[in-house]
């Protein structure tokens, strides 16, 4: 069970919670029903280092649309993408990322979107770490998603990256249907093309997933709260503590990066997904927090179905 | 196989749909994933005449309210509310009661508005037809959810009425999970109560889940396009051609509601959902009229887990 996992106080803490919540007849038993798990996804199922997977997509895009307009390439922030001048692309956070990706996909239609990152996907390569997605993600999150559906849980991807674009990989990445996927996203226009109506991705920014944002579209899109949750930056610590502060037994776990040689070791400085407060903050919160380095036997998987 | 559908049309377009899609190798199979079947709720799913079961809920909740503060009771809309004043319900259309809903719960978190409502269906009387939801709750689609359940589809409820609202009832009543209903919302504001998050309703209308906001609430909930949609109304219209013109066998039901004996008959002239443009274009959109007459040989039923 979670071979991916040492033995340790991590393990210890999934493997007794889940115990509890499945026990029928027991003082913390929880219905199947209720049984929902909420993963953010860059930093916690797969790696966002040196920039979250969609950076990469979104330069492949730029670079086509530089293509048909080269004045694109002198301007930034599409200079910084194509350049990977990562530096200036750090200083746009994750919003500005998410309002660049929007914008560069404004005026396709979520079919379409679909298609041109589905065959994107097809051939990506992470710079450091080799097929994406399969050698990006996190072995041990693999084996802890499947371990939970073992046990009766649904669960769910709340990303602050866009919800078309990690709907795309989510069902062949991490088993998880395409509307178990809540993330940042686009307004959507109905507009009629042959006679029927088509969902056109607009450039207006309908949701920035993180933070407070994220409990809310918990509430909007699963209406319960989560008996556990999992992130790894501060972007993540209100749906934890969400998780975390209902009534019976609950589990908050944040993964913490601190593994240089396996990974990468980042938390305060990183601009993208800072860790800071929640670190801070995970003992008081009754957060557990994940050490890659102490916890995980295994970062990276080779195939995953 | 389907017994409260009378032999027919539609029940011969039912069971071919299923049939063809399902049927591995042939032409038009479609993986499971991607069934999706969405059902409007109101008048497609449980009885909306003489008014939207959500209205008798919001007049006990005014009664309570005007409990409190006598002066409510003698201003409008309340006043047609305590008085069930059909005509003046009518004429606020199913945006205003919606909006009259969220304003008299806005301040309660979700959670407590669940136990409200809860609490109210475990007592709730429809003035005609009996025990709600049991027995307002229309028989042949109860067995048709069911029935498509059965053959790996996944099935939604796309409402103009409160998701929160149709969320309580959804499971026991369709057998659908809370997470699979979308509907007009109010926006949730985090607020933290003895330390943790807990999601306050606020009075401001998030979305209106009526016409082509349902497509576009499929898009952010679901992000497919439904192979089979069902509904009632021109609200549902939208939605009925959205499912109706992807590629592959679809299938797009309309609920006509013709049968004064054993239900209620009405479309063109019914203020709060009319059915007049759907019924009018139903041939040339390859919509499949579904009469309560003729088509079901049992409208309400008893007894539903």
């Amino acid at each position: 069970m979670l071979p991916s996992w040492a033995e340790g106080a991590a393990k210890s803490a999934i493997v007794d919670f889940v115990a509890r919540v499945t026990q029928e007849g027991g003082r913390d038993y929880v219905p199947p029903a209720e049984r929902i798990a909420t993963f953010d996804n860059d930093g916690t199922l797969w790696c966002e280092q040196p920039l979250p997977v969609q950076a990469f997509f979104l330069a492949d895009r730029v670079k086509a649309l530089a293509a048909k307009d080269p004045s694109l390439a002198a301007r930034q922030p599409f200079k910084a993408l194509l350049e990977r001048d990562h530096a200036t692309l750090h200083a746009l956070g994750k919003k500005g990322l998410a309002e660049l990706f929007f914008a560069t996909h404004a005026g396709m239609s979520d079919e379409a979107f679909y298609e041109v990152a589905r065959a994107w996907f097809s051939s990506a390569k992470h710079p450091k770490f080799g097929r994406i997605p399969e050698q990006v993600i996190f072995e041990p999150q693999v084996e802890l998603l499947g371990y939970l559906r073992q046990n009766g849980f649904k669960t769910w991807i709340v990303t602050g990256g866009g919800v078309d674009f990690v709907r795309v990989i989510a069902e062949q990445a991490y088993g998880i249907p395409r509307e178990q996927v809540i993330g940042s996203s686009a307004k959507l226009r109905v507009e009629m093309r042959d006679g029927g109506p088509v969902l056109m991705k607009a450039e207006e920014l309908a949701s920035f997933d993180d933070r407070e944002a994220k409990v809310q579209n918990i509430g909007a899109h699963i209406g319960r709260r989560p008996i556990l949750a999992c992130g790894n930056s501060d972007g993540d610590l209100a749906m934890l503590r969400y998780a975390k502060s209902g009534p019976g037994a609950r589990l908050a776990l944040l993964v913490h990066h601190d593994d240089a040689e396996r990974e990468v070791a980042y938390d305060r400085g990183f601009k993208v997904s800072p860790l800071a407060e929640a670190l801070d903050r995970a003992d008081e919160y009754g957060i557990t927090v994940v050490s890659v380095k102490r916890d995980w036997n295994t970062v990276f998987g080779g195939n995953h179905p």
